[in-house]
């Protein structure tokens, strides 16, 4: 008897084989065929059972939802939606599901939306397609590590409560110890931090990259792979208060090196859930095709999810300097016939995702590497080029999904820097250890941010960012 | 000229073939010779430089700590410390560090404390001990992924910020959008958590399990890699207020599959940096018996860092109830002689870690599972036995560094731990959803959680755990 998982045994050719399986019914037809799933595949294990010798007791046991153990032997199905089937010899019922009560979740044997399946967050998992993309999720985080630690990246844990909040990169979550109620308060009314665990204020973090710039500068590349959070009341599919981030780090790297590692390291992962997905990209790209089709015929993408995915692969990104990009939205169609809501009208403007858009889908139909910004919309530690207005920074732009990372060269020379953080009021007490990073010896250094979700969307095909993480935090959700 | 890391120098047999390296120095003696590190390795390569032919200017800054560019060739050494060295053709200075300016910090060339590296955290990783720790540190992280994903178990990002603080684990962090010197407060002067940004209590998790539980039982097998908080006000070497934590949890699993699953893993980790980190771990052994060396006699371990790791390899973890633990503790010298702070009277009692370390270091000289503990002393989600007064539950301790491992079957009897939650004041309301799984499809199921830090102490011989984390927070500090 081997006791096996139903992705081992729909693979096997050990027919008359004993196996001893257990999972959850998916579906029971005919007193007889049992779809068994263990999580293991999206694919269910059919097994056959003997209803004339198994009990009426155990036969209404064998609900939607039950874990059952079967043991049976290995056949070559009749049937043609199979290859093989187990033929059951003894039945256990672990543990019921009540038809009754099932009827009132989202396992019951329909199609429930979306919104209906993120409320039950906890049992959507059961599900084909959130089974799916939480293997594909899996997945896609290994690949990120493999890919870092073949290229001999040390991997590096940057604080998530942090006592900085001079980064500036969004609205910070704050943390404390202290009784919301009754907080320890300094005689002019301010909040007495000094109490508060920590002995300061502190912030849930919007970035590593300060940290793990640190870590650049001694052990030569680095990448962070952790939680970021972002407190703003941004209630789209794009946005979530928790997400995870993937933050290399490289000393000894320029904007281009810095592009070429991105786009390597993207086809990479992508390439590896092709190779490790194969049955769970499969269905998601069954799922992929009929939503495409039931949208507004503009709305459709022209390539299924996987064409998507192998169209990255293919080509290189289009590296296009902001200022090009400019010129071309400024002159393109949208722009001229005022359909943008915002309208392109001169060097220096904030790009928005509907130019981004435009860019990747229509322009160019290829992802996009935007590099060279206006320093005046970027982040203070940017470096600034020669031509003192713009910074060494770059936004890859993919398809369907807007900005995917966005990174740059950091500004290594301690004058320019300090200058810059006058101009924006960042004090230097604060950052005083950052600062120390360029006088001990300082150097060309790149790294880039890269939001994890966002990745997942794009290999999953899902439109809803809620619904590549577990168990997502927006406004008004923090439930389980 | 190919561009290389120091690592990958070392190994070259590639004599008079150009090198490009970058990187920082570590030290310059007789106006000729560089000691160069890049991060990728805790060795230096030995530069050389024709110093006649190098202006004053250049000699001058080739300080400590300053960040060079060196071209030149590989070369057999004359020397009997390196095998190989490089003849340096061009030097560049790329950042300089000020040798008055590096005085002031622990770059300077001499012996600093670990609590004045702590200190300086940012710049600490330049140093050999800090270099070491972090790069194991991140192979043992890869480690962790690599053991689960081989194994095909799913890797679940469990939410941080969470609703419910019904799991007592331990005291918690408070996150919250709202301004704390003036909160949204109720008519009876109660926050009013509905204008808050998740329109309800939040706070940072103390553990991923009941929402990776929810994941097992659909997916089969999962594990968190995630950071974890505990917002109590332990000053000690054992203790951070983050830290990160593995949990993996197993549909169809019970406690002695845990208990394997917990060894095993432990064991494939251990032996992952043994072959990965050869270099780093002959640096840290040194460490390590240097320092032991200065203890005074008895508390001195009798192995060095080695010989623990390949010990833990070579030898079955002992599995003892928690029952004859307290026979064995009862009739103890110490026990006896009352040179235990906490004396073991009767069943029942909690164990103190000096009892933990009694039984592993004096009495087993083993690693130790102990199990079924008394049901009283543990958690509500744990199994209960047929016995009435015990549950499944194991912890796993080390020598030198106690409890490594806390883990169960979990309890899966709805009536069982609807009961046990009404006897511990937990609200079922709270827990909805982690009760859902006991209605739908329940079944025999285990985990366990690895504190992350404990591990990477165990690996690297550091005795204090702030030393293990890049940047440690705990009571009144949140530095960097």
């Amino acid at each position: 008897m081997i006791q096996a998982k139903i992705a081992e045994i729909l693979e096997s050719d050990q027919f008359l084989q004993e196996f001893h399986i257990r999972g959850w019914v998916r579906s029971f037809r005919s007193n007889r065929f049992i779809a068994l799933n263990d999580g293991s595949t999206i694919n269910n294990l059919q097994c056959v059972i003997d209803f004339e010798n198994t009990s009426e007791e155990t036969l209404k046991r064998i609900n939607v939802g039950a874990a059952i153990s079967v043991k049976g032997t290995l056949q070559e199905s009749q049937g043609s939606q199979q290859r093989v089937e187990v033929e059951v010899q003894e039945l256990k019922i672990l543990g019921d599901a009540n038809p009754d009560e099932v009827k009132l979740t989202i396992l019951s044997p329909k199609k429930h939306s979306l919104e209906k399946l993120r409320e039950q967050a906890h049992l959507r998992v059961r599900t084909n397609t959130f089974g799916a993309v939480m293997r594909l999720r899996s997945k896609l985080s290994f690949a990120v590590h493999k890919y870092f630690q073949e290229k001999n990246f040390y991997y590096v844990n940057t604080p998530i409560i942090t006592g900085s909040d001079a980064e500036g990169a969004g609205e910070m979550f704050k943390v404390t110890a202290m009784d919301l109620k009754n907080p320890s308060k300094n005689e002019d009314g301010s909040i007495n931090y000094k109490d508060d665990f920590f002995g300061k204020e502190t912030n849930l973090t919007v970035s590593g990259q300060l940290e793990a710039e640190t870590f650049a500068l001694a052990l030569g590349q680095v990448y962070t792979f952790g939680p970021t959070f972002r407190a703003e009341n941004s209630n789209t599919s794009r946005h979530l208060a928790e997400f995870w981030m993937i933050e290399p780090e490289v000393a000894f790297c320029d904007l281009d090196g810095n592009m070429d590692l991105a786009e390597d390291f993207i086809k990479y992962v992508i390439k590896y859930v092709l190779e490790n997905c194969q049955e769970d990209l499969e269905f998601l790209n069954k799922r992929f095709v009929t939503e495409n089709n039931a949208k507004p015929k503009l709305e459709r993408s022209e390539m299924d999810l996987l064409e998507k995915l192998n169209f990255v692969l293919d080509n290189n990104f289009k590296r296009v300097s902001y200022t090009e990009a400019i010129e071309i939205l400024k002159n393109s169609k949208p722009n001229k016939k005022k359909k943008f809501n915002y309208i392109i009208e001169e060097w220096g403007a904030d790009l928005q995702s509907e130019h981004e858009r435009f860019l990747v889908e229509k322009h160019f139909k290829s992802p996009v590497i935007l590099f060279d910004y206006p320093a005046k919309i970027k982040a203070f530690y940017m470096r600034l080029n020669e031509d003192g207005k713009t910074v060494r920074a770059m936004d890859i732009l993919f398809p369907g999904i807007g900005e995917i990372v966005g990174g740059s060269q950091r500004e290594e020379r301690l004058d320019v820097l300090k200058e810059k953080m006058q101009e924006l009021n960042i004090p230097e007490e604060e950052l005083w250890w950052y600062l120390d990073t360029r006088k001990f010896g300082t150097c060309v250094h790149s790294g880039f941010g890269l939001g994890f979700e966002r990745l997942v969307q794009f290999a999953t095909g899902m439109s809803n960012i809620r619904d590549v993480i577990p168990f997502p935090r927006t406004p008004q959700n923090a439930e389980f």
